[in-house]
């Protein structure tokens, strides 16, 4: 028997919406399930003193480039969001009673379906007038999401949450432990993927 | 006719090294040369306020975790050398002079066994009395490289390289530029390799 993978991501990371493409399809080519955490960077980079990528001087143009290469080579949708970074409260906690309201795949559906709204169409996916129609699309009951995402028990859950993950040593996104084992970035996929097939790396 | 393809690296950084065992057989196989740039990335640093990758809280033990799995995954010998990161001037300076001396090949064959030196054999690189050897094992006269780095003539070099590297947006190590296009980290150069395949990316 082997355990689930942790998949940590923020939605407003463009390499974790890369991850997020592949994370459930390489997991199951290795027998595994993923359970997914919705991250607020903000958060951890309060503990870890870095700044958001677009933010640090010359890096931060590069990155721009970076995002839209890595999407072309990994033949991934992406445009550039018109809103970028984003503060993701609302779509975290959204996810959040989205499981706890209609289960965990259901809320994998809905973190792709934020993921794709926000870095291929462009919406500002912490806005609830915004995110309505992309819950409605996949079937919720919009307007109890929106409830249910600013309830004090859902806030609750997602700070906890990040606290869990601070604990764990997550520092970023995407994020993958496995068997104990961390990988940071869509850049270690083939790396996560080795120690999929290898148990080790 | 192809351009000179420009690899910078900082004799400390690990992707640095991985990626110097690298971009000469992969250049060449694209029909490129290659223009090796010793960096500080102290003195780039101060201008993107990164902090060396060890001392970012939670990322900085995760690093040391990444720099062992790539070696393994890459098939790159390494081992985490006793003193690290290192401040690099003497060896970048020493390179520098090398070239002047006896030309960019023999400059590359001294930065490679920099590189073996500090992250194979543990040797302190900055270090005069431990790098003068390294010089010796491939026919340098070492104490003439030693008073050529420590040069004024030498040292006013390495800074303008420096800054011209800043003035190209160059921000870490390793990093490539080849027909304008930047290139970040060992982990870019799946993208590199498409790149000089493909003349676009």
């Amino acid at each position: 028997m082997t355990s689930a993978i942790d998949f940590y991501f923020d939605f407003s990371s463009p390499y974790g919406y890369f991850a997020a493409t592949r994370i459930d399809a390489l997991a199951a080519k290795y027998g595994r399930s993923v359970n997914w955490h919705p991250l607020l960077l903000g958060a951890i980079f309060k503990t870890t003193g870095c700044l958001p990528l677009p933010m640090v001087p010359l890096k931060g143009d590069y990155v721009y480039r970076d995002f839209e290469r890595c999407a072309r080579f990994h033949g991934i949708a992406y445009r550039r969001p018109p809103v970028f970074p984003l503060a993701t409260q609302l779509p975290a906690r959204a996810m959040l009673w989205v499981r706890q309201a209609h289960g965990a795949p259901k809320a994998v559906e809905f973190a792709q379906a934020v993921y794709r709204a926000y870095f291929v169409d462009g919406v500002n996916i912490n806005d609830a007038d915004a995110l309505a129609p992309v819950a409605a699309a996949i079937g919720l009951e919009a307007a109890s999401m929106i409830d249910g995402a600013n309830s004090a028990a859902i806030k609750d859950q997602l700070k906890a949450d990040v606290e869990t993950a601070l604990a764990r040593r997550v520092f970023g996104s995407p994020f993958v432990i496995v068997d104990g084992e961390p990988f940071w970035g869509f850049d270690r996929f083939d790396q996560l993927e080795a120690f999929l097939i290898n148990g080790k790396i």
